[in-house]
C-alpha cells in the first residue's frame, strides 16, 4: 500500500521556513505585485518611517524623495529626512530584518508598526537587482554620519553589511537617508508617486514635502502649518473585545501579583472602583494572583467587562486631522475641478475596536466639473497616509456601498453599491492598530464596529449633502412665485394706488394665497475673521407659525460670538431655537456670529426644521431620521448652552417687523 | 534639544518580534475579521490539509466535519480525514508552529503551501477560547493513534504538547482528526459553512465531504467520480519571469560547477541547447562557476532568457477541473435556478507568472431563475480551493470588471465594473503558486498576467453568450417570415394551383424576394452516447452564395465520429468548412456525430461565418473580432484535420436538394 512510507515520506519534507523567506516568495502580500505598485510600496514604506521618526522627536518634518532611473525597468529611490537619525548598531536591523521595531507593542497611532515596511523594501530591491540597499544616518551626539551597504539574508532573516562607512554629512545635524535600487516602472496620473506625495501632503499639512522625479524636475509640497499633530501619547490597552487568551497571556506575566491590581495597572480606563465591580461580577476574588487564572476566571472577567460601564478610551493616543483641517485640505487639493459645494466634514467621538480606540473623519465635494455621470471618487486614509489600492478589499468602500444614497442626492442601483454622481468622498480612519487586509497596508479589513461607525459618518455628510441640494431645488421651484410676492406685487399695489389715488391696500392675504409657505432667506459674510449668519424668516402662510429650528455649524475650532435671539440649545454643533409664533405675514430674524473659523470653514448653512408641516417651509429641511446619529466630537466649553432660562421659546430682541411693507 | 536621548531612546525599543506574535495581533490577515468568518477559516483550513494529504497519498478522500456548539459564542471544530497520518515526532510542529510545512518549496499544485493555515486556526482558538487543540493522527504502520493537546506559545513560535496518550481508534487503519474550540458565530445561507463545502465538492468531485450542522443535521456530499485527479508532478522553476536575486541565491547554492549545468539542471524547459543559447547571448562563458556570478552576469541572463524561445511549462504539476467537469459541477450546484443556457466553458492553454504555470478556466451560465436584475454573481475558485471573501480585491472581479460586457449582451454601465443581468460566471486558477492578496488566501492579487488571461477567458465565454443571445433574437424576428416561405406559401402555391388546375408555380423568386437571407437551422441529438448535430442552410437569397462556416465543439475528451462534408480543418476545438457554392433556394446539410461526451457537455450549437455579409444569414454569427484568442486547451490526436484534400471547398455527398419542393 506504500501508505507508510508516504507519512513518513512526507514527515521528511516537513521543516521551518524563515519569515524573510516566506515574504520573498508572497512578496505581493507586501504589495509588490506590479511594476508601478512597487515603486509606490517602497516610496511610501520610506516616508511612513520619516514622518513617524519626525512626530516621535518633535521635529517638523522635512523629507526629499529622489527618483532616478538606472536602467529601463531599474529606478533607484532616496528618501532623506531631518529625524532624529538611527543608532548605529540598530541600523542594520531597521532596515535589513523583518519583524523588528520600536512600535509593534505600543498602543498609539503611528504609520508603521510591523517592523515590516522598509526591510521589505530592501529585500525586494535586492531580490529584483541584486544589489544592497544604502543607509547613511547621522544622530545629534555624534559629529559624523555612518553609512551602511545593506542586505537581507531571507534563508535566516538578518542583515548582512556589506559595507561601514563614516562620512562627513554638511549640513545635516540629524536625519537619515536611505537608497534602493528596485525593479519598478514609474508612470505620472493617477496612482503615481507624485499622486502619493500630494495625498500624504494633504493629510500631513505639517510636512515639507520635496520631490525630484527621474526627469530632474522637483516639486516642493510646502508645510501649510507650522503646528505639527499633538503628540499621541502611549496607552494601556483598553479592556473592550479583549480575547480570553490574551487576557490570560497577560496574567501570566503581570508583575502585579493580585488580580485587582493587575487589571488597574495594565489597562486603561479600570480604576479601584470598576476593577472591584468587574471581579464582583466575575466571582474572582481580588487577592487572587493573575498568574493563577483559570480558562473559567478569564471568561467569567470577559463577560463582566462587557457588563459593567467603562469609560471610552483616551483619545490622546490619536491624532485626527479635524474638521478644518480636512476641509481645507479638500479645497487645496480639489480645486482644479471647482466644486459648488464642500460638505461640512465629520470627525466623530473616538470608538473602540479590540481594545484599540479609532475615530473615524468623513468629509465631501460635490457638483463644479467633477464628472457627473461617473462612480463617486473615495479617497481613503489610514493614520495619514493614504490607500492608493485595493479600494474593493476596503471597509470604507463596503460602508460607502452599504449607504443608500438615493435619500442624499446621489444616483445608486437599488441604493447598494457605489453611488454615480459629481462628488468626491474622503474618508480617514485614525487608530491605535489599523486593522489591514495584509501586510502591504493598502485596505482596512471590514470590521464591523470601524465599518458601521464609517456608515454613521457618510450618513451625516449625505444629510448634509441632501439639505444642500433640496434648498437648490425646493428654492428655485418657488422663487418665481417669491419674486412676485416681494418685488412685483408690491410695485403694481404701489402704481395702481397712485393711478387711481386710494391708500395702498393690505397685500397680505394675496401673498399668503400665493405662497402659503414659510419662506427662509439666509446668507453667510466673512468679515475681519468672523463669520456672521443672518438667518430671514418670513411668514407667508395665513396662520401665524411657531416650530424649531436647527442650524448645524462646526464643532471643531469654534468660538460662538453671540446668537441673537438666544437659542433653547448648543450641543454638538448643533443650534436649536424653539421660535415663538411669528404671525402671519410677518418677519423673524436670527444673526449668528462664529469666531475662530478659516473663511472657508464655512460656508453655507445647514438648516433643519421640526414642529412644521415640511411643505409649509421653504429653506429648512425636516430633521433627519438618523439625525441622533451626527452626534460631532467636540463638546467644547464655548459651545455650552446658555440654558439660564427656563422659558418655552426665545425672545427676538428686535427681529419683528411688518413683511407686507417692502423694503 | 533631546535629540540624541530621543535617538537612544528610540534605539532601546526596537526589538525583534516572533512571527506568530505578529500575526496573533494582525490576526486580520489570515481572515479572523468577523465571527461568521473565522468558523469558515477553520473550516477551510482543515479540510485544505485532509484534501492536500488525500491527494498526495493517492487516497480518495472522506472527510468529516462537525460544528458543536459549545456556549454563545464558542463552537468546536472537528474535521476527520482518512489521510495517511503524521507521524507522531512532527504532529506538534505541523499544528503548532507557524511557516512550517511540507510544500512550501514544492512547485506543483497544492491548496496549503505556506504552513501557516492549521497553525493559525490553533492560535485563534486559543486566543479566543483559552483552550489548546486536539489531534488524532494513525499512521498505517503502527498500531496505535497518537493524541495530543496542543498550544502555540506566541511569544517563541513553538509548540507545546500539554497532553499525549495513545488511543485505539476502531476501524480507521489511517487518517488524522483535528478538534478546535474558537469564539465564532455559526450561520447558513451564503457565506457559511455549508455553502463553503458545497463550493468545494463542486471542484473536488472526487471527494466525499460529510457535514455534521449544530443541530446534528447531516449532509452527505457525495463523491461525483471515483476517479481522483491525475498526480501532480513536483517541477523545477521555469526561467521566465526569474528575478535578478532570486538567480542570483540559486546560483550559490547549487550543486553544479558550471553554469552550462546549473541552467540545464536546476530549472525546467532548460536543455543542453538552450542553455548554450542563453549563455552565448548573455556573453556569460558555459564553464563559470555559478557561485561566483556576478550581478551584471546574472543581468545578462535574464535579458537572455528573455530572448531564447522557452518551451512553455509541462502541465502535469498542475489539476485543473476541465471543461466538461466544470459545467457538470455548475449543472449540480445551479440546478435550482434553472439555467436556460450553459455557456461551453473554456480551460486555457497554461501561461506562466513568475516562473509559475497557471491555467485559467472559465464557465458561465444564463437565464432561468437568475435573477435579471441584479449583479452577475462570481464565482471564485483557486487550486480547487472556493474563495468565498474579498471579491472586491481579487484579480477575477477586475478582470470580469474590465470586459465590455455589453458586447455581450449584459447591461453595464460605461462598459465598465461588474455587469447586470442573469448570468453567474465561475472563474477558476490552478498554479503551482497563488499569488494570494493575504495569509488569508480570500483574494488573488491582480497580477497583470494572470488577469490578462482571465480577460481573454471571460471574452471567448462572452462570444459564446452573445451568439446564443444573437441567435434567440435574430431567429424571432425572421422567424415570421420563414413560418411564410416554409410552410404557408407551399400550401397556398398547392391549394391554388389544385383550384386552377395548373402546374405547381416556381416559388423560388417569391421566397428570395421575402427572405433574402441565408438561413440556418441546426439541433443536436443524443443517443446512444453520441451526440448528433444537423445543421441545414437554406439560400434563401436570389444569388448562389459561399462562405466559409466554423463550428465550435468541446475540445476535451472528444471523439469526433463523424463529420459530412469533410471539413477544411479542426483545431482547438473549433470545425472549419469553407462551403462550396450553394444555388439559390437550394439547402445544404451538414451532419457531425460527436462521442465520448456526457449528454449535458453539449447542448446547443455555437455557429460562426465569414465571406458573407453579416446582415445576409440568420443562425451563424460574424466571426468575433478577438476570435484569435479563443485558442483552447487540448489539441488531441482525434481533432486532427484530415486535409489530405487540397481543393478550394468541401464536397457535399448528398446534401443537394430543391428547396423549393417542401418538405
Amino acid at each position: 500500500m506504500g501508505l507508510p512510507s508516504i507519512a513518513e515520506k512526507m514527515a521528511k519534507q516537513q521543516k521551518e521556513i524563515a519569515v524573510s523567506e516566506f515574504f520573498e516568495r508572497n512578496k505581493q502580500v507586501l504589495g509588490f505585485d506590479s511594476m508601478i505598485k512597487s515603486l509606490i510600496v517602497a516610496v511610501k514604506e520610506a516616508i511612513d518611517n520619516s514622518l513617524d521618526a519626525c512626530e516621535e522627536a518633535g521635529i517638523l518634518p522635512e523629507i526629499t524623495v529622489r527618483i532616478d532611473q538606472i536602467d529601463k525597468t531599474e529606478y533607484k529611490i532616496t528618501v532623506e529626512d531631518n529625524g532624529p537619525g538611527i543608532v548605529e548598531r540598530n541600523i542594520a536591523n531597521v532596515f535589513a530584518r523583518l519583524l523588528y521595531g520600536s512600535r509593534f507593542h505600543a498602543v498609539r497611532q503611528s504609520r508603521g508598526q510591523k517592523g515590516i515596511g522598509i526591510s521589505a523594501v530592501v529585500m525586494y530591491g535586492q531580490l529584483t537587482t541584486g544589489k544592497p540597499a544604502t543607509v547613511r544616518s547621522k544622530i545629534l551626539d555624534r559629529d559624523v554620519a555612518v553609512e551602511m551597504d545593506l542586505i537581507l539574508d531571507t534563508k535566516s532573516n538578518s542583515p548582512k553589511v556589506m559595507r561601514t562607512d563614516y562620512v562627513i554629512w554638511e549640513g545635516k545635524p540629524h536625519g537619515s537617508r536611505v537608497a534602493v535600487a528596485i525593479k519598478a516602472r514609474y508612470i505620472s496620473g493617477k496612482q503615481s508617486v507624485f499622486e502619493y506625495l500630494k495625498g500624504t501632503a494633504l493629510v500631513n499639512p505639517h510636512a515639507q514635502i520635496t520631490f525630484i522625479d527621474p526627469s530632474g524636475k522637483q516639486f516642493v509640497f510646502k508645510r501649510a502649518t507650522d503646528v505639527p499633530p499633538a503628540p499621541v501619547i502611549e496607552i494601556k490597552p483598553h479592556p473592550e473585545g479583549l480575547e480570553i487568551g490574551a487576557l490570560m497571556g497577560m496574567a501570566k506575566i503581570t508583575k502585579s501579583n493580585r488580580m485587582s491590581i493587575f487589571l488597574k495597572n495594565d489597562f486603561s480606563r479600570i480604576s479601584d472602583r470598576v476593577a472591584k465591580d468587574i471581579l464582583e461580577k466575575a466571582s474572582v476574588p481580588p487577592e487572587k494572583k493573575p498568574q493563577t487564572m483559570a480558562i473559567e476566571d478569564a471568561k467569567r472577567i470577559i463577560e463582566a467587562i462587557a457588563q459593567v460601564k467603562i469609560m471610552a478610551p483616551q483619545t490622546d493616543c490619536l491624532s485626527p486631522i479635524g474638521e478644518v483641517l480636512i476641509k481645507k485640505g479638500l479645497k487645496n487639493v480639489l480645486e482644479d475641478l471647482k466644486p459648488s459645494f464642500y460638505v461640512q466634514p465629520v470627525t466623530r467621538k473616538p470608538k473602540v475596536h479590540s481594545g484599540h480606540p479609532f475615530v473615524v473623519e468623513v468629509g465631501m465635494v460635490y457638483g463644479g466639473q467633477i464628472p457627473p455621470d461617473s462612480q463617486v471618487e473615495i479617497l481613503r486614509f489610514a493614520n495619514r497616509v493614504p490607500l492608493l489600492y485595493q479600494q474593493g478589499a476596503c471597509a470604507v468602500t463596503a460602508a460607502v456601498e452599504n449607504v443608500d444614497w438615493r435619500k442624499y442626492g446621489l444616483e445608486q442601483r437599488g441604493g447598494k453599491g457605489i453611488p454615480f454622481g459629481p462628488a468626491v468622498i474622503i474618508v480617514h480612519l485614525a487608530s491605535t492598530k489599523i486593522p489591514f487586509t495584509s501586510e502591504a497596508k493598502e485596505a482596512i479589513a471590514n470590521v464591523p464596529e470601524i465599518r458601521d461607525e464609517m456608515e454613521l459618518a457618510l450618513r451625516v455628510v449625505g444629510n448634509s449633502l441632501r439639505s444642500h441640494l433640496a434648498k437648490g431645488v425646493r428654492r428655485s421651484k418657488i422663487k418665481e412665485k417669491f419674486d412676485i410676492v416681494q418685488i412685483v406685487l408690491p410695485k403694481i399695489a404701489e402704481k395702481a394706488s397712485g393711478i387711481v389715488d386710494k391708500p395702498l391696500p393690505d397685500l397680505g392675504p394675496t401673498i399668503t394665497k400665493i405662497m402659503d409657505v414659510v419662506w427662509i432667506d439666509d446668507k453667510v459674510e466673512f468679515d475681519k475673521k468672523r463669520h456672521s449668519i443672518t438667518i430671514d424668516i418670513y411668514n407667508y402662510t395665513p396662520t401665524g407659525k411657531a416650530f424649531t429650528l436647527y442650524a448645524v455649524v462646526p464643532a471643531e475650532n469654534l468660538v460662538l460670538g453671540g446668537i441673537n435671539p438666544r437659542p433653547t440649545e448648543v450641543k454638538d454643533g448643533r443650534i436649536k431655537w424653539e421660535l415663538k409664533r411669528i404671525p402671519s405675514t410677518e418677519k423673524a430674524t436670527i444673526k449668528i456670529e462664529l469666531q475662530g473659523l478659516d473663511k472657508d470653514a464655512y460656508d453655507e448653512n445647514e438648516l433643519y426644521a421640526s414642529g412644521i408641516d415640511s411643505e409649509r417651509i421653504v429653506g429648512a429641511e425636516p430633521l433627519p431620521g438618523d439625525w441622533g446619529i451626527a452626534a460631532a466630537v467636540i463638546e467644547g466649553e464655548e459651545e455650552k448652552a446658555p440654558a439660564d432660562e427656563e422659558e418655552n421659546g426665545v425672545d427676538y430682541d428686535d427681529a419683528k417687523e411688518d413683511i407686507s411693507n417692502d423694503e
